[in-house]
């Protein structure tokens, strides 16, 4: 689902492409996630699997649980967004399910990994998804990465 | 999908099964899950999102940051079997996807979260999944504990 972008979800993912291309730098896949609540970034996470030797060490994974510290509880609620740069597996789904976020806004689509591919009907109505924001930055440096590593 | 199960099978879910009483008694919903390398446990797990205020921190997921810390990389490998009391939910069946395990025994079957429901095609032909293995004391153990809730 593509959506209409404000000028400020824009900013929000700015700072999720910031995230990814630290992640770039540090030799991990480069993706990037914040999480914003009532205006507010309230947790910034890229992937980290390489240095913290954890499959689960998504950019997702990482910004929730950053997040509800953070909130001093284990739900995030309806008025948080997760933006982040690539399209979230369906174990970043599973757990943004369960975070009860509001809204996600993602970058490129992950054609391969991407929850819309194993597991489209997981999210309930009450979570918004839109994927395209900033998409080209998102891909480019996917692809660079990918291509420098071979 | 059920499986034929060996005695070793049974000694490492009632250890899966210890763990989810861990939970149970720490107020947490009773789930436990264990890692077996080798003949070996490398990791024992149970749900600790009430603790944590986490809403990730799954005893699938715990199980695997902490076993791919026991074996030192970013993976587990086939020989590897995660015992957990019962099925995945979407968010845990993506984890040990990218975990690379080789194997997954459940018990009791998870009518409405469980992984089957919205992604059952996740699982690649290498991991293969058994369920059904000391599935009524795993699933007594979640009735007892949301009938103590009502």
């Amino acid at each position: 689902m593509s959506g209409v972008f404000t000028r400020d979800d824009e900013y929000f993912m700015r700072a999720a492409l910031a995230e990814a291309r630290v992640a770039f730098d540090e030799g991990e896949i480069p993706i990037g996630a914040v999480i914003v609540c009532e205006g507010r970034i309230i947790a910034r996470a890229h992937n980290e699997v390489e240095r913290l030797l954890d499959p689960t060490a998504h950019a997702e994974v990482l910004a929730i649980t950053s997040a509800t510290q953070s909130l001093g509880g284990k739900f995030l609620s309806s008025g948080c967004t997760l933006y982040v740069t690539v399209e979230p597996c369906t174990m970043c789904a599973g757990a943004l399910f369960w975070s009860r976020v509001g809204r996600i806004v993602y970058g490129a689509k992950e054609e391969k990994f991407g929850y819309s591919c194993h597991a489209p009907s997981l999210f309930p109505k009450a979570i918004r998804v839109e994927g395209g924001l900033l998409e080209v930055e998102a891909r480019e440096l996917m692809q660079s990465f990918f291509a420098s590593r071979r």
